[in-house]
This record gives C-alpha cells, structure tokens and sequence, in this order.
C-alpha cells in the first residue's frame, strides 16, 4: 500500500469505528454530516482524498475536535 | 465569515505558525513538503480547501502528529 492509500485507509478506519461507536448507521451518519451517502462510504474505505471542510463536518457530527478525530 | 472559510482559515493560521517556529521560509516549506509553492500560500491564508494526503505531508514535514497539527 502506497503511503497516499494509507492515510486515507487509516482515516477512513478511524470514521468506521467512531460511527459504530456512536450507533450510527453510515446512511444516517451521512445525513448527520449533510455528506452523500456513497461519499462517506468511499471516506470509509479510504478511497476519498477527503479535505478540511468535509472533515469538519465529520468532526461536528461525531461532537469531537479535530485533534481527537485525528488520533489514527 | 462562513464556517468552511473559518476553517480554511484555522488551519492556514496553524500552519504559519509551526512553519515559522521551526525556521522555514514559507518557500522552504513548501520544497520540505513537496507542495508548490504559490499552492501552500493559498494554504496559509486559508484559501484552500486542502485534503488528507497533503494534510500529511505537512505534518510530516514538521515532524509532528496530525493530531497535534490539529491542535487548532
């Protein structure tokens, strides 16, 4: 796995396993986010490049920082 | 100002001042990252909506976490 799929894996698996925590199917966390479903879905198998302002969103929906969200 | 611009904007800010403690020229930061240049002007005045895998590479480039990077 190169290092760009990587971080994007690594993401991606930190989303899935803070969704389930938070019992959130991913078509209503997608909701939660104001995300397209199959977007999120592509975030979680970390095949989306995802930027700042998506990640806020996500951030925002899970009721945690950034600096949280990031510990991969 | 929006809430997608305050976080572009966050974040440009955060950078800028970890690039200039560890002594980098905005122009020998970007080289250390691999980015161009004009585009991490762009970055540090919150005009860009940057994504994971560039994300990474700054936080690399400055030797830290991303989840101190994002110590916002």
């Amino acid at each position: 796995m190169d290092q760009q799929a990587d971080i994007r894996k690594k993401f991606g698996n930190r989303i899935r396993t803070l969704r389930t925590e938070k019992g959130f199917s991913q078509e209503a966390f997608a909701d939660e986010c104001g995300l397209d479903r199959s977007y999120m879905g592509g975030v979680e198998r970390g095949q989306r490049n995802i930027a700042l302002v998506n990640i806020e969103k996500i951030s925002q929906a899970l009721g945690m920082s950034l600096s949280e969200l990031f510990i991969l």
